[in-house]
Order: C-alpha cells, then sequence, then structure tokens
C-alpha cells in the first residue's frame, strides 16, 4: 500500500497525481457511443433490438420483449426471504424519510411596490433510471434512484437495466415491486440512454436521466446532456478516512477495503497525523483482504489506487481532505462533529467511529449517488431536486410599475433594446 | 407572421415544429470547439494568446495584457450619467434581495435511533462568469451571473468577456464594479470556457462555468461539463404569451417584439382563445415593427419564428404552453394568477397586464439566465444553488449501529460485498 508523509520533499507532487486522479478518458469510446446514439435517434426501434442483441445476448422482436412485468417483479418480491425484505423494506422507508426533509419548496412574497415575487417547484413529467446489471445489478442503486424520484412526484418513471441473455436479477425485481415501478425495460449501456433520452416507440423520451454505469453509460449521459438533464458524470467509487489512533485500526482497514472491493478502479485514502496508527491499518488491509470474497478486485485496487498518508496534524489532514474530495469521507475520532465547518467538499460525510460507509450504502437514508474524482467541488449527492425544476414567479401591478417601470427603461435604452423600454413606456402610457 | 388554429387538420403536425424549435445542431463547429479545448489544456497561455490573436483582434503577450484593471471599473461608474446609475443600483439590489430569499439551508435532525442526519451547503470555491461581448454586451447579463454567485458566498468569481480590438463595453465595466468584481479577463468565446475549466497560467481554474453566449460557447460549455459544472446549455431567447381581449393588442404586439429584436433565430409566441384578439395583435406586430432601432433583426424573428395560436378555450391554451415550455411565459389576463397551479413548464412566468417580461429582463429580482429551447422540462432558472452543492451529513452511535446494522449486513451480503458487510459486523463485535 503506498504511504506518503507530507514532509517528504517529493509530497505535493505526488499528492496531486491522487488529487487528479479521474482523468476520465472518454476519447476511446466516444467515436462508438456516438454511432450508438446516432442509430437510435435515426432508426428508434429497429436501432434498439439490434443493439441489444449485439450487446446484451438476447433478441427482443417486440417491445413486450423488452418489457419487465410487474408481475415478474411481485413474483421475485415474494420469493425473497423474510429476513432480507424486511431490511429492504427498512431501507426503502429510512432512504424516503431522509428525502422528504428535502424537498424544494415553492414560495412567494409581495415587496414594498407590491411586487409578487416567488419560485415555483414542479416535478419534471417522466425521469429515466438507468441501473446497471451483471456483476454490478445492486437493488440499492435502484433504491436510491427511485426514491427521489418518486417523492419529488414524477408521474413517469422508466428504469432501464441490461437483462444478459434475458434475465434480471431477482432482487432487483423485488427492489422494483417495493419501489412500485410500473415501466421497466431491459435495455443495457449507451443504448438505454440514446433511447430514453430521444424516445423511441418502444421507449418514451424522459426529461432526466439518472444513475450509475460503465465508462459507455457515462459517455452517453455526457452526450445527451442539453437534451434532457443527467444527475452528474460519475466514475470509480471512493473513500476518504481522516483518523487518528481513537479510531480501531482494524475497523479503518475493513473500511478502505469495502471500497476497493467494488472495482479495480476505486480509491481509498487514509489521512493521520499518527504513524503508528497508519503502519497498523496497512497491516490489516493486508491480512483482512485476505478473508475477502472479492479479494483479487480488491487487491488490485489497494496495490494500485489506494494510499496512506501521514501527516503532521488534524489541521492539515483537513486541508488535504478539501483537496481530493472525495465522495465518501469517514471522520474517525473522538471529536469528529467539530470538524463539520471545516470539511468544504466531500459527497458524504460519515461522522464517528460507529458509522461505516456501508451504513450510508444502504439504510442510513441519505443517497449513495455521490460526486466522484474531486467533482465533489461542484456537484451534489442526487436528490429530490434533480427530479424537479422551478420556474420564477413575477407579478407586477400598477403601482409597482409606476415605482419601477422607468429604471427598466433606462436600462433598455442603455443596452440599445428599444422595445423592451417600449414594452414598459406604453404601459405608462396607457395608464 | 405564422397563424394556427387548433382545429385544423394540419395543427399538430405544425406544432410539433414548433415544439421542437431548437434542434441545435453543435456538429458542424464541434471538430473547431475541440481543438481550441485541447490547445489551451496542452499549452495554456501560449494557446490562449495566439486564439486571441486570432478572434478577438488583439494580441496580448502577458497576463497583464489580458487583466480588465478594478480602475477601469470604477472610472466607468464613476462616468455613468446619474440616472443611470441610479437604475443599475436599483436592479442589483432588487436581483440581490430576491436571490437572498433561496440560499439553500444546511439542515440536520436526529431520528429515533439517535442517528445524526443532514446536509451541509457550500459554495463552490471559484465561479467563472462568461458575458458576452459585442453587440451582446448586456450589463445586465453580468448583474443576473455575479449576484447569485455573490449571495452564495463564492470567494473566487472570475469574470470573462470578449474583447475585440481590446476594448470592452463601458455600460459593462459599470456594472463590474457596481458587483465589486476584481478578476476580469479580456478572453471570448470558447476560448475563455476552455481557459476557465482547465486553467492556464493566467487564468485560474473555475469548479462553475454559467453565463450566456453564442453556439461556439455553448459547445464549449457542453464539452467541459463533467470537469467543472454549468448552469445549462442555452440557445435562442424566446417568449410564450397567453393572453385573451383583457389584454391591449398593442402592449401585446410590443412585448413580442422584445423578443424578436434580440436575434433573429429568437422565438415569439401568442396563444389566445380570441381570434379577433389574435388578428389585432398580428396589425400591431406589423406596425410597431417599423419604429424599432432593431427592425430589420426583428422583422426577420417575426417572419421565421414567431407564431399566433388560435385555441378553442383558456384550458386549451395552457396545455399547449405547457408543451412548448417556453424560457419566458406571459399571461395576460384579468385572472392571471389563477393558471398558477396549471402551468408546469416554463422558466419564468409573468403574470397580469402590467408585467412585460423587460421588467424581469432587468430588475423585478429573479435571474434572468433561463432555460430555452424546451429544457424548461427539466433546467431551472439561473440561481444561488447553482454556485453551492451539498455534502450528506450522517452520524451513527452505538444505539443506531445496533439497531440497525443486520439490516445494513443482509442487505451487503445479497448484494455480494464481504467487506462491506464486515465494516459493521465488526463495530457490533467489538462492543
Amino acid at each position: 500500500m503506498k504511504f506518503l508523509h507530507t514532509n517528504d520533499a517529493d509530497f505535493r507532487d505526488k499528492f496531486s497525481q491522487l488529487v487528479r486522479r479521474s482523468d476520465m478518458d472518454m476519447s476511446g469510446v466516444m467515436p462508438t457511443v456516438m454511432k450508438i446514439i446516432e442509430d437510435i435517434r435515426k432508426d428508434g426501434d429497429d436501432a434498439l433490438f439490434a443493439q441489444i442483441a449485439k450487446f446484451d445476448k438476447f433478441t427482443p422482436t417486440s417491445t413486450q420483449d423488452l418489457l419487465i412485468s410487474t408481475k415478474q417483479m411481485q413474483e421475485a418480491y415474494d420469493a425473497l426471504d423474510n429476513t432480507l425484505r424486511e431490511s429492504l423494506k427498512l431501507a426503502y422507508e429510512r432512504i424516503k424519510a431522509y428525502h422528504e426533509q428535502s424537498v424544494p419548496k415553492t414560495w412567494s412574497m409581495r415587496d414594498e411596490h407590491d411586487v409578487l415575487l416567488g419560485a415555483k417547484y414542479t416535478p419534471v413529467d417522466r425521469a429515466g433510471l438507468y441501473i446497471p446489471g451483471g456483476k454490478a445489478a445492486y437493488p440499492s442503486s435502484l433504491l436510491m434512484n427511485a426514491v427521489p424520484a418518486i417523492v419529488a412526484g414524477v408521474k413517469g418513471i422508466v428504469v432501464c437495466t441490461p437483462a444478459i441473455g434475458g434475465n434480471v436479477n431477482s432482487l432487483l425485481l423485488a427492489a422494483m415491486h417495493l419501489c412500485g415501478i410500473k415501466t421497466a425495460f431491459k435495455i443495457g449501456g449507451a443504448s438505454a440512454i440514446a433511447a430514453m433520452a430521444y424516445g423511441t416507440k418502444s421507449v418514451p423520451k424522459v426529461d432526466v436521466i439518472t444513475g450509475p454505469g460503465n465508462i459507455y453509460v457515462a459517455t452517453a449521459k455526457k452526450l445527451v446532456y442539453g437534451e434532457v438533464n443527467i444527475d452528474m458524470i460519475a466514475g470509480p467509487s471512493e473513500i476518504g478516512i481522516i483518523a487518528d489512533d481513537s479510531a480501531n485500526a482494524r475497523h479503518i482497514a475493513i473500511d478502505l477495503l469495502s471500497q476497493a472491493e467494488h472495482d479495480e478502479l476505486a480509491s481509498s485514502f487514509l489521512i493521520t497525523p499518527v504513524e503508528a496508527f497508519a503502519n497498523e491499518v496497512s497491516k490489516h488491509v493486508a491480512s483482512e483482504l485476505k478473508s475477502l470474497k472479492r479479494e483479487a478486485i480488491a487487491a488490485e485496487s489497494i496495490r494500485n489506487k489506494a494510499a496512506i498518508i501521514v501527516a503532521k496534524d488534524m489541521q492539515e489532514c483537513v486541508e488535504l481532505i478539501n483537496e481530493l474530495a472525495v465522495e465518501h469521507l469517514e471522520i474517525a475520532t473522538n471529536d469528529a462533529l467539530s470538524y463539520m465547518n471545516d470539511i468544504r467538499h466531500a459527497g458524504a460525510i460519515f461522522f464517528g467511529h460507529f458509522t461505516p460507509e456501508a451504513m450510508g450504502d444502504y439504510l442510513a437514508g441519505p443517497n449513495h449517488t455521490l460526486p466522484t474524482g474531486g467533482s465533489a467541488r461542484f456537484y451534489s449527492p442526487l436528490g429530490v431536486e434533480n427530479f424537479m425544476k422551478k420556474s420564477s414567479i413575477i407579478s407586477i401591478g400598477r403601482k409597482g410599475i409606476k415605482e419601477l417601470g422607468k429604471a427598466c427603461m433606462n436600462l433598455a435604452d442603455a443596452e440599445g433594446l428599444g422595445a423592451h423600454e417600449r414594452s414598459v413606456k406604453v404601459r405608462l402610457e396607457d395608464f
């Protein structure tokens, strides 16, 4: 596992490579993805069916072949063992309760000129949720994307998920039932993004597309951005942990591994002011690794993408973590909450010794769809607001235009926009 | 001026062309813009200086040559005539007061498991505002982009504006002084977007880029999206008006023209249930056109991009306007506010007979940077939230992990993520 010390002469060089960790190079897949999108835009279902046959290893001939029936979802849900079903329901309820706290609220006020001003929030008509399949078919991804859309009040929720050979993961089906999904398609990758962005005979055009995916999905989302809105462009998952020796080194080692087991490209960072603690965590990482089912993936991630940074004090730890702007940030110290105001950039912050990231991945309540690769500097976690938009509200009466109209005319005149000026002038004249 | 009647046999065909009015085809300029961005990314200032010499007709040789001094801004502000200066100040104050109403608020709560949950909002470190120059150098654009960034608390605000021959519009300079801009560069077009997205020796890398621009600017914003966040991809401006014969036909005609005078590609729509009123507005458009300084532009816009739609009743007007999802929507009827809940998609809604769009363009308070081309279905007006992002907050104690941990382990196990499961298990075991 890579070790960095902030007092090393080459520290800034090495650290800046960690800061620039996500150089997601889309140029390699760009031509392929552009072609997929263009074909679906031009030929609709014909292109879509052909792409599914090619990439997803089954051959649909009608819309019916693409649809996942609600009966199938119900059966999968009923077949769950009771404990797992209860756990899934608990997650759903907690995620829902959290997101209900953050619904943007319509507001209005009247100012001293009797002008009515405000903002009105409305859900988008249709949202498209992309949920990966295969090895990474996670029912939690469905909950985390569907619940904010449901809470926003979106009427038309459409799910796309790849079904290799026509089969969909049964846990994912069960989660669809739990979320009350009515419209779900067996469509994967860039084809799904293109179909939802432009619409085909089978797939309705949506207004917003959210959800994780590989580089093809990320590239397709970037390319359709503007035609629809998207949540963010996400890369491999990552964790940053600030801990001192009040933390349990074995716990911290496992938390690092819980990120590493996702993906060979996932990144895990520990920043600590205590060198001895750093060494201990490193030893536990090596020994815990061996007990993992996904040992090979985690080992490669730890080897290539992980780092332990020994800093001079907690203040330096905080400065470095702000530079990294990580997706998941754990602060495992006795006074973790006291750093609340110091953290400027992070997708989600997990405070204290009993808040492993996994709790947030499944059921703490906040969304697990989070900005990666440093984009927590400007992106937010997925939320209800991704499925709503606002309209500004303005209503001016006689009093308002009389008191404010002349200033507006001055500004319009200064910008050389005569009809703008005149639209106010005629109203003042015609009183 | 084009007339459509909803009871015409070919109405849906014609109307759907209006709905699909913005097919912003970036493919023509894409290679040029990609090259501009790649060059700046690779060669920094050298490429930037060369591009400015080529496109903006002056030849910078140092950072100093690019910078607009605060002294210059102050002088331009002092040189304004008093009335205009007061009008600009009034606009600034009103825009600021409105945006202060909509600052997203950090919140937290404890649930029944003593779990602390919340969301924390922080401003981005640096924002880049692109303000067009030349014919479309509008000080109002600067106010509308700078004020929400200021209200959000952004410390590093950077402005770029093209300076053809090295000269910057003096009104724009004055507006910069009013907003307290400290860092402004004479850089235009895609070069400015690239420089702010990737940073050069002269231009600091920012986190968010906002502001209007031509097809080169829009394409550059789309290409750098993900490296930075952007506000939206905007096309030509547009207005939709619902009016009945309680409105003054001449006023409505001028409101249509106030959009048309912006740009040959701007769109203006009137939807009314009263045929006689439609005819009257059309006559006024023809006669008012002649008095405009920007007659040629407005005439071409009205000829190619405007339409009057005669509907059977107000309900149909509302349905059609929701399909159009226009940037600016005026409702000019006596009972305008009663339609508040029926309007689902619009950038800004102007209610009543004394609320011409121009008032919102300059000083009503809400932002004039609004989604165009139907993207009000999913984009919001520019606001304080574009310059902030949130971090989710989670803190679980012993009670919380004891009561919720097992469910988390079940879900992690079901997804095959062993280290996730284990990160909870060890904490429960080590109690």
